[in-house]
């Protein structure tokens, strides 16, 4: 008997079929002795119906908070009818909200972060025999007001339970069957992974490989929670996620693309001591996530910085930025939306210099010119024109893996 | 400066455009400098999508827990939206759901009493000069979890909230502009009333004239709270509802038609004390709402009850006295959903022994046939044929009114 926590996304519940195909696989575990708690996002298209709703009201932009409000209304509807499902199977069953599960979060409305897990209502339920259904990406801040966490929020609540309530495995539940050492529908080449640790789940998951939420993936391995990635559709095992795996025949354990990248270059730069903390702090007061980043000695003594961000914070970055004016000397900035990033990633990376040359050479083969380079201990990332994206990910994988 | 409680229901905010309309109306009262809490229902068809959402998981009927969980988002949504409406009219402004707002009510889902209002957070918000937007019809129990009130609950929502804040006035937004004395829709010669009392609009309510719910006017008077009902669409005065009432021409206040009607006959009970006791206290514990009761004398020293329930409760009660069995002697129990109850109301009527008789010569020469009577204080009532129903409130009506 083991406590499972399951995450179910939102094409996996998006018709009443599906939510008897997910009430299913749940009940099978409950039956064979588990506690099975649940993590459920919003059906389908809920949350872009709720999005479209809010924009015909105010296309500025309303209030995060009521945003907040409003979406997570989405869930709601969700785990309700995924109880009733399991109500029809004929096992005990709650529903519970991100507050009646005790996700207390700060009050980063729409990006909320999880501060603690009040666990005496999970406990209770699951004591019960409750199968216990917990809606996703939502939690309260300290007013009593309804937060988000934001992209990804559903694993991450997920991967939180299983911390706090001490879980045998956190299942993820996706549309692919595992993690794959590249994108399966653009690489044929590509395999699935038996196994993979948190590092370099981490780096494929901050590098534009969809599977999970990196933010996840960091709670999962501060609290060293063990994560399965399977298929909702179909029944087979899927990718564990832990610290130590057992050795794999290939080093490099995946190629990622991710093309929600933004390249900004401020040009001409005051060439004086200080000028990139002043840029990256701000830049991290208005909470960008900065990439790679590129200095260059530019004209007339001056100097240029070139960064990367995900392309739907580069407005606020640039605002950041601007805001700087006053004790900030450039000339310029610019943008370009075009770009993509191809990354690598397996561990003992730095210990095998010929990595980086064959990411290079396969590119070069392959006609593709590189922009921006970056590397650490477990990844080489490179910045690359949009639209040779796919190329070079077949590339790399086939000088790598295949 | 006052305090003011407004509700819409759900036709008033369906869409963007009445979304805005009402937004302005709470908008140009807070302008005024007066603090507006306002309570809103789910919006149009919303509460109809989820319960077919429902029924398309559980055919048979979910648990009563989750459909409350289900159709609470209802609202939530439709506070969210309205919040954002009046963010974009530049007024500060923060939606509540039930418990945020702090109405604790009992366990009785899908039906739910409200025990209190913990007024702390509306007193915060109304201090800092927001503009509140309650989630009508929803509240917590002991719990935890999330109940709704039935129907009609958002016009108690309102009226609770106006009696916990001491409001200085409670207007009901509805599709028609006041209370009149006959539905004006059927009846062409119908008055719009300036006033009303609490009773008078009691009895009207209770007997199917659904411009307010009873329970919500049950509470006014209890707390002495003035309502209005006035349309959400129109900008004049609705009707005042209040304990004192100015002298108005007519006695009679009213006209009422209830179609959500079943009439149940006991047949063949064995005629010894406490039958009467028995069948209407099993009938109060299975929380049926009995209205007009007829004791008759049947063959073979036998009697035979017959009592109108509301048609929604009518399977209720049937089991309820079919659980009786063992206790009861009876023969057979008929039921016949084709009638109608055509009520007057007006304070004074028991001093005016003219009146029934009157409303029984306006049905004679109309053709109609009563079938049951039921007279109060303040009321008479007559159950009839369904098929007559309008033309019963017509002749009724012209014999008083017109």
């Amino acid at each position: 008997m083991a406590l499972i926590v399951k995450k179910f996304g939102g094409s996996s519940v998006a018709n009443a079929e599906r939510v008897f195909n997910v009430a299913n696989k749940i009940v099978e575990d409950y039956k064979k002795g588990n506690d099975v708690i649940v993590v459920v996002s919003a059906q389908g298209d809920t949350t872009d119906d709720l999005i479209d709703k809010a924009k015909e009201i105010n296309p500025d932009g309303a209030s995060k908070r009521e945003m907040d409000m409003l979406l997570s209304a989405g869930e709601q509807i969700s785990v309700a009818l995924l109880a009733m499902a399991i109500e029809k199977l004929g096992c005990p069953v709650k529903s519970l909200l991100g507050w009646q599960a005790g996700f207390e979060t700060d009050s980063h409305y729409g990006m909320a972060r999880i501060k603690r897990i009040n666990t005496e209502r999970l406990q209770k339920e699951t004591d019960k025999k409750n199968i216990v259904i917990v809606a996703g990406f939502q939690g309260i801040n300290k007013y009593d007001d309804i937060t988000t966490l934001g992209r990804g929020g559903s694993d991450t609540s997920a991967v939180a339970i299983a911390a706090a309530m001490r879980a045998d495995l956190c299942q993820i539940y996706t549309d692919v069957d595992g993690v794959y050492t590249a994108d399966p529908r653009k690489v044929p080449n590509a395999v699935k992974m038996d196994e993979i640790s948190y590092d370099e789940m981490l780096e494929l998951a901050a590098m534009g490989a969809q599977v999970l939420n990196n933010r996840s993936v960091e709670m999962a391995k501060k609290y060293n929670v063990e994560l399965e990635v399977l298929s909702s559709l179909e029944v087979k095992p899927g990718t564990i996620v832990k610290e130590k795996v057992k050795m794999e025949r290939t080093l490099i354990k995946g190629v990622a693309k991710d093309t929600n990248v933004t390249r900004i270059s401020i040009i001409g730069l005051e060439d004086t001591p200080g000028i990139a903390f002043k840029i990256f702090n701000r830049l991290a007061q208005a909470k960008v996530n900065v990439d790679i980043i590129l200095q260059s000695v530019g004209r007339d003594n001056t100097k240029d910085i070139t960064f990367t961000v995900p392309s739907d914070q580069s407005k606020q970055a640039i605002e950041a930025i601007k805001e700087l004016k006053d004790t900030l000397d450039y000339k310029d900035i610019s943008t370009d939306e075009s770009v993509a990033k191809i990354s690598i990633v397996g561990a003992g990376m730095e210990s095998h210099p010929g990595v980086a040359s064959k990411m290079f050479e396969a590119l070069y083969s392959a006609g593709i010119n590189i922009q921006m380079i970056s590397t650490s201990e477990i990844k080489i990332s490179v910045l690359i024109d949009e639209k040779y994206a796919d190329n070079a990910v077949s590339a790399v994988h086939d000088a790598f893996i295949a």
